[in-house]
């Protein structure tokens, strides 16, 4: 694996340990604090659906998903594959959503320039209620 | 890269280009030869909405896919990544379903078992109607 890969890598797993704990307790500063400032994300559905663009907008939508996950979701991370400038997660998360449990098998791909992370897409493998 | 993740990145592509012919011709045959006996499948939501076990299970999904997109669909190859025994594919697809304009974002994740694919997942990054 080349240097860059590496690098790639290791900035990746350092943002997805950020998103998961921002997942997990609704802290999200640290993975803020891994954006670029031109930084863009993908989400299949809801209110946020398609590009959303922005640190602002990534703020808003973090808060957004932890006030619909009262308790915090948790992740299983399920594999990972990367290449010079791409990490994908695959991992399946559960939690309380509006009182009811919710389950999904996710995969997130983050890209990735410098130290940061300047963009990513998420993908549903599942409907919110098993895996 | 390893002589593994080479000889994987190169059956996983072989796939998905009978992947990509079967969606968008019907011509599902040489994707399914690249299948092992026990392979499996995951998927988002509908009929054969999560874990799907078996070659047989899998012609009857190919088919019904392609009976619901009589045009077939198209697919954009946005990027991959990989590593020893998986590859994920992001793309956009677009066609008709059911005499409505189809468009997607999908993740396709490819495992490698010597020259066959044993399983994927499936996720999706939209809404059937936009990208």
């Amino acid at each position: 694996m080349s240097q860059t890969s590496e690098h790639t890598l290791k900035i990746a797993h350092q943002a997805f340990e950020q998103f998961t704990h921002g997942l997990a307790t609704g802290e999200w500063q640290g993975f803020l604090d891994m954006l670029t400032e031109d930084f863009t994300f993908w989400f299949p559905m809801g209110k946020f659906h398609g590009l959303n663009e922005g640190k602002d907008r990534a703020n808003e939508f973090f808060q957004y998903v932890s006030a619909s996950f009262k308790g915090g979701l948790s992740l299983t991370l399920d594999r990972f594959t990367s290449n010079e400038t791409t990490v994908v997660f695959e991992f399946r998360d559960q939690g309380i959503l509006l009182e009811q449990p919710y389950k999904n098998r996710v995969a997130v791909s983050f890209d990735v320039r410098g130290d940061k992370i300047c963009s990513y897409r998420e993908y549903f493998g599942s409907d919110g209620k098993s895996y």
